[in-house]
């Protein structure tokens, strides 16, 4: 595959990620991550989750929970090497009025014509 | 190379990288990370920082403040896929009396036997 297309491959992966998030969508957030234990995700301000079990508990607790939460996605890169992708982008909350900014690192492996999440780092920006 | 080979350059290079933090060693710190305009670190509360200008002027003041950082490393996972490598601790920040916890994602990228930083990300972990 040329690098541009997985460059595409690996947004479009990211989108869905977020897309799963907006629409409190738990099986969509499931067919996006790798279903292993190497998994890990660190929400804004919460300790490190790893594996399976654990990062699929706290999405089903944020997909479930009272915030409406609405991206709108900056300052996207995409980085990719052999088998790996790497995003960095700034998650601009909308919710209500107030709005907030969280920088977030996605990693996807490859799985296929698929990319895989295997991480999510998401942390506060403070102004 | 052998994986766990691997995991053992990959864990000497995350150890570099907070050895040079702790010392205050620019020098030291400008030779762990890839010098391109792809890396990208986001420190607690920081927005975005992408390309070698901006990262190490970071590092700079960051190495001149007051701050005295002396980390104690826990939690510590590493992941390999071909030439990249990920990993995922915490850092647990003694100030005097004062402790934080900082939860980190560093990735390396293989350069020859050597293992660069190309993306550092902390947060802090809320009580």
């Amino acid at each position: 595959m040329e690098p541009d297309v997985d460059n595409v491959t690996i947004r479009a992966a990211n989108q869905r990620f977020y897309d799963a998030h907006e629409n409190r969508d738990l099986a969509a957030m499931e067919a996006i991550w790798e279903h292993s234990e190497r998994i890990v995700c660190i929400h804004p301000g919460w300790p490190i989750l790893r594996g399976w079990r654990d990062v699929m508990a706290s999405w089903q607790r944020i997909l479930a929970g009272p915030a409406r939460n609405q991206f709108i996605l900056t300052n996207l890169e995409v980085g990719v090497d052999g088998d790996l992708g790497w995003v960095t982008l700034d998650e601009n909350l909308m919710d209500g009025p107030a709005t907030s900014t969280v920088a977030a690192t996605n990693l996807f492996i490859r799985d296929g014509t698929e990319w895989r999440m295997i991480h999510h780092h998401g942390s506060p920006v403070m102004r």
